[in-house]
């Protein structure tokens, strides 16, 4: 039986993509664009390609267990991981892994967001699976970090230091995302990869870095030991899982620890954060327009993306640099510019005309 | 029994609102303002208040029977007549003339679009009748004048004589849509007026009228004289309809007769011919922002029409000076001083996409 397992966290609400992305529907269950498949699903399909389809979990918010059972048909819903609240990266994945140590203790795990945008699949199974094959004899937390094409403040940062193993470069240290000019001294030095958030451990390696890092969060889950894979699980969970910190992985462990390595990779990748990270990757058209499945004219408008549903038809003029979404009954116009603010809008909505429409 | 007559025209398709007046659903048939009558129905409630509800006549296209019973269930299928095709408003005049004469040869009869907006209704109604009063007694082609309130330059206007009669002023002339210079020139002279497209005659002055001025159309409908209101009567239009010329009545016979006078009103009058000409009547929020039934949120906005279905949320940031319309999964986001392009861009998605989104 293989030892290599996946975890998939789809828990996220992804409000920078209202009115698109909603509490009801987030991001990692929308077809982006208009494929067939969810990011959700490609996530899924990437992993289910090399790891067994039973080794592949998913931890997620109640809301979306059925989300996940009508788009992921072949997991059974054992491998849900229901999370009782949301409680940012570090819980979860020390849950999850807890979870795993006890089907296999010695799983090594890759760890995936499952609203990410890869292009290049074999590229990225390649990685994976060195990945998996490198913390499989090394007591190693590994990140994929990404191969940098522009000076991108969106993203964190992750420094290489000279040391290597195996080809894989020791990390430095973690950045949080940077001005422009920062970020352009980052990407001419080399010396600087973007922080993909998908990790690759041995099961042994996190639970030891969380003991040493995040004693709470390890003495918590290590308490339910006799609960993992048995029906008295969720109780534990539902008891214990508020009761832990909020707090990332990358800031409650990575930044800590120092046997953190990254594989430097160029797999075409996308953490799909804003409609601004949508529109660089998209194809343009000749005005350097974005169109989302629907049909558009436009006249006098350049550098916009549009996303409305695939059946509709949307004309603009005399527009530079919006973003113009509409989905389920709410539209949005928006500078691109000003996108940060979109989760603010969501906000005001939610204020003036309560939860209809987030 | 009452002479006075009411002949509605509501065929056109109001091209200049799309994607909101579409070709199935033009203008007239939809209820703009969310108050639960389209323009067609609040045009005929105004005329049913003052004439006999058996003496008001639809003039309308084929293609909009179904909608017209559905709209205005008290008339009779006999008072709906359905041009085979668009001929412009001096064939339509001229047939709904003789229907009329043949069921009443001494009728007066007041015709009007079935798309304006008209906000006092207890004015509109007193000229209605003063005017059907004074062209019982004269041979007089009378026209309803509004007086101007801002020099717009998307309405004819009409010149106004010394020489009056009952208080009615005999026209001057009608001129063109002006540029904004002479529009102004226009209103300050105080001695124009816009032409509202309201006309109110005898049957026997309109019927005179044709003869001298567009003998050809006169003849054509003068040999369908014994068919009118007989079972042939859809049998000969069918047939001599389409020959007639394709001209609009102010063209045909206002402009070429010399027995026209017009009645000064100010009832709160627009044709509502453009985004912008409802966008200057609609009610303003505080940053000038129109938003038609619509739920809105506005920052960095403003001066700009926004009409969705009512049961849609809009969020616009950096707008100024823009129609955004919604309906019928088409969006149209465009300046307002370009809505005259609206036509040609409808078009442009015709030739690209088909008559689905028209």
């Amino acid at each position: 039986m293989s030892k290599n397992f996946c975890v998939i966290m789809g828990g996220g609400v992804g409000s920078r993509f209202w009115p698109m992305s909603r509490t009801k529907l987030p991001k990692q269950f929308l077809d982006f664009f208009g494929t067939g498949r969810s990011l959700l699903q490609m996530t899924f399909d990437r992993f289910n390609s090399i790891i067994p389809t039973e080794n592949i979990f998913i931890v997620t918010n109640q809301l979306y267990l059925d989300l996940v059972k009508e788009q992921l048909p072949l997991l059974k819903e054992n491998q849900i991981l229901l999370e009782p609240q949301r409680r940012n990266t570090a819980p979860c994945i020390a849950w999850a892994s807890y979870h795993i140590k006890s089907l296999e203790p010695e799983a090594n795990i890759v760890v995936s967001p499952a609203d990410h945008l890869i292009l290049n699949n074999a590229e990225f199974s390649d990685s994976i699976r060195k990945g998996l094959d490198f913390v499989s004899r090394n007591n190693v937390l590994l990140t994929l970090g990404i191969k940098p094409n522009h000076p991108e403040t969106g993203y964190g940062y992750i420094q290489i230091d000279d040391e290597q193993k195996e080809g894989f470069m020791k990390v430095k240290t973690f950045t949080e995302k940077p001005n422009l000019e920062l970020a352009k001294v980052f990407v001419e030095s080399g010396e600087f990869l973007w922080n993909s958030g998908i990790f690759i451990w041995n099961v042994n390696s996190i639970l030891n870095a969380f003991k040493e890092f995040q004693p709470e969060i390890h003495t918590r889950f290590e308490n339910g030991k006799s609960y993992y894979n048995t029906s008295s699980e969720m109780t534990f969970i539902n008891e214990n899982f508020p009761a832990c910190p909020n707090i990332s992985i990358d800031f409650g462990v990575m930044e800590k620890a120092s046997n953190v390595f990254v594989h430097g990779v160029a797999f075409g990748w996308s953490d799909l954060g804003t409609w601004g990270a949508l529109y660089d990757l998209s194809e343009k058209d000749a005005d350097n327009n974005v169109s989302l499945k629907c049909k558009t004219l436009a006249y006098e408008s350049h550098n916009n993306i549009i996303s409305t549903p695939s059946n509709h038809l949307v004309v603009i003029q005399g527009l530079e640099n919006y973003v113009i979404a509409e989905d389920n009954n709410v539209l949005l116009i928006c500078k691109k510019e000003e996108e940060q603010r979109i989760r603010n809008f969501a906000t005001d909505v939610k204020v003036n005309y309560g939860d209809e429409f987030i």
